[in-house]
């Protein structure tokens, strides 16, 4: 098949069959459709779209280029959890071990990738000896005996979108839906689980900024998983301020062994077991998403839930004592706290400036090859909504020696705006879109 | 400027500025737009457009992209003239000497291409002894001297044109009328002429197949072409026939000087004088394109026209006497004809299929480095609308060693179409299009 030929129906606004679509897929990664002729079709496909039919076969497509995990030797039903990604974001180190001790096996394997922060697996190797690199073997043999796992991508997963996403980033085309969602579906499908909760951020430290532009990428995620034969459901959940209060790597962990010890209310709990009772309902565990957050709530109270992460840990060679002792976390040399200049109400936080006040202090990755300091980061002490005094501490930075400490400091000054009315509070979970 | 946020705005159907259209230029000539950033790039052209503005700054940006001719110290107007590309299309050889004789200066720089058949360079090429390859200084000689020069393209005119068209080949974004216009423009500005006329084919062997396209490219290049200041004239002329009855390279300068010797009439030399009427107009030789014509007319009788062809030729190297003699040309090794299988009325024919069998005998090329048979061609016994009857010559294959006889006498046999009824007579001169 001629990539000329595929490119030009494309370009004329027509719909590509599947066998077209394969055609490309399998053309990006033999090379045989050259980077050149992967551009011009995705900016052809920025521009006139592609039906739910295309996208569906896009992500098959992306999801057979590589290596496809068979779970289906590990008893029981397999859940995983995805993530836009924002800021103060650790759901899945609370909603992982919480949903295990219900009998569904979450089995997650995740990237690193670039961010604010770093990933779920930089959090967690903030814990001394903890190591996410597993075997798909010992990977299948943890799920199976402990109920959890979340390695690093060991298998070749999904290797198109490896050269997709690099060729979008640099022609302007990473904001189009039908290539969103087949990137983060077609891994999402290679991984082989049966059912996926999708956790869609929207607000300033979101991908997509508008409550519009996230809820159509929520439906069509969500419709394009259920047609390729899996469960999926999706929350927008606001990214208008920070998930949790902490925000960091060693911070986060610190903050996800709170909620799960029973100590920590609020969002991030909120958000955490939202999404845990949705995997429950949609695996079949419970009966609705209120019966599993009473199920959850329940595994908090019993203290299963810190156990079953302490259980986690343990497997994955790191010490599983950091469950009740988060003072064995990597702490940060200094602290430096932001205070208000001025009395008044937090009306409200630019997400975006404070995920890249904690990249400035070191906690993310601006470039693949940067170096974390997995201790430093912000731990806020006011949300949207609160009254503050002049003077009073709205955060404090945990930073270390090669933390950019006055850029950070300036950056979380102007991202916290104070005023003379109070907000109106903005809802949590904005929309849950189902199947 | 970076790269993505110029792709960015024509994604999003902006318009570009001038500034931001250099950018792109000057990129694709340094290198600092990658292949793939000029594809995307020229993909949300095709399906978002260029304003004539943005046309315009493109056209000039190109031009500008390389060596640009200053033909300011040769006196007097001086002219060009473009075809899209037909099939026995030899009117350069036939209006540059005779444009030549009523005092305009024709100064054309050609390119080879691919094609049907060679281009100009390769017909005349077929002259024994003669040299395409002049320096600026002897061209600008020979046009001052002689009138007249017709030589290859050895100055770098446009060079992001290359770079662009070598990608728009494999990109599926040849057929876009921002792009051709500024491809072909960009190459006539830098060639440094006052008067340009461009000859738009239209029906089954041009790059336009709908008169509508046609009609839009030739409106299109003439509007971008005077706003750059220079005077532009276009005709569309009738491409669902050859032009002339001779396809080939020796074989059309035979024609032409069968032309200009005053020995043949008919649609070509009609498309030729015309031609050269509008660049006489227009560069103010004369006050009406018919009064062109007659004075094209008289050149030819008077034989100043052919003369004029023998003193360019013999500026170049050639031998002059080919003027008088046109045994002196390249002569294939065999003849073979074509005859008619059943009687009736000549209804129409395939012409870009009898592009493809002169091809297949071997008159033109399919890849930049294929060797030419200068003697090879077809020679046309009958047009549309002539009454035949079986067994009647429709065409002599004139074919070597290494022409492909049988697919190129199956392909003439299926091109040329036979039926009851005389067709209608389509129109020569479909259009003119003037500024």
């Amino acid at each position: 098949m001629n990539p000329c030929d595929i490119i030009r129906k494309k370009r004329f606004g027509k719909e590509l069959n599947e066998k077209e679509i394969r055609a490309f897929v399998d053309g990006v990664v033999d090379g045989s459709f050259a980077d050149y002729q992967i551009s011009a079709l995705l900016m052809a496909i920025c521009i006139n779209g592609m039906t739910d039919r295309e996208t569906l076969a896009l992500t098959l497509a992306m999801a057979k280029s590589g290596d496809t995990l068979d779970l289906s030797d590990v008893p029981g039903v397999k859940a995983d959890k995805h993530s836009t990604g924002g800021v103060g974001d650790t759901t899945s180190l609370i909603l992982v071990p919480l949903v295990a001790c219900c009998g569904v096996k979450m089995a997650k394997m995740s990237g690193r990738g670039l961010g604010f922060t770093g990933g779920t697996l930089d959090k967690l190797e903030s814990i001394s000896g903890l190591s996410v690199d597993e075997d798909i073997e010992q990977f299948k043999r943890q799920v199976r005996e402990v109920g959890c796992a979340i390695i690093g991508q060991t298998a070749e997963l999904a290797p198109a979108d490896k050269v997709l996403y690099a060729l979008r980033d640099v022609t302007a085309t990473v904001d189009c839906l039908p290539l969103v969602v087949s990137s983060i579906l077609s891994k999402k499908l290679a991984a082989g689980c049966d059912v996926v909760v999708l956790d869609v951020k929207t607000g300033s430290g979101a991908i997509m900024d508008t409550p519009e532009k996230s809820r159509q990428l929520a439906e069509m995620m969500v419709r394009i998983g259920n047609l390729s034969g899996k469960r999926f459901s999706a929350l927008i959940t606001d990214m208008d301020q920070p998930l949790g209060n902490y925000i960091g790597n060693a911070l986060e962990v610190e903050e996800a062994i709170d909620v799960l010890a029973g100590r920590v209310e609020g969002e991030l709990k909120t958000v955490s077991l939202t999404l845990g009772a949705h995997i429950l309902r949609n695996a079949g565990a419970v009966d609705s998403v209120e019966a599993g957050i009473a199920l959850l709530e329940e595994k908090i109270r019993s203290g299963e839930g810190l156990k079953k992460l302490g259980e986690m840990i343990a497997a994955q060679g790191g010490n599983p004592e950091v469950v009740r002792d988060t003072g064995l976390l990597p702490k940060a040399k200094y602290k430096i706290d932001v205070t208000a200049d001025e009395s008044g109400y937090v009306t409200g936080m630019c997400t975006s400036d404070i995920g890249n006040a904690a990249k400035l202090l070191g906690a993310g990755r601006e470039h693949k090859t940067d170096v974390l300091d997995l201790s430093v980061g912000i731990v806020m002490k006011v949300r949207p909504g609160d009254r503050v005094r002049r003077g009073d501490v709205l955060c404090t930075l945990h930073a270390g020696e090669k933390s950019d400490r006055v850029a950070a400091y300036n950056l979380m000054k102007r991202s916290i705006r104070i005023g003379a009315e109070k907000p109106e509070a903005r809802p949590l979970i904005q929309a849950v879109i189902e199947g």
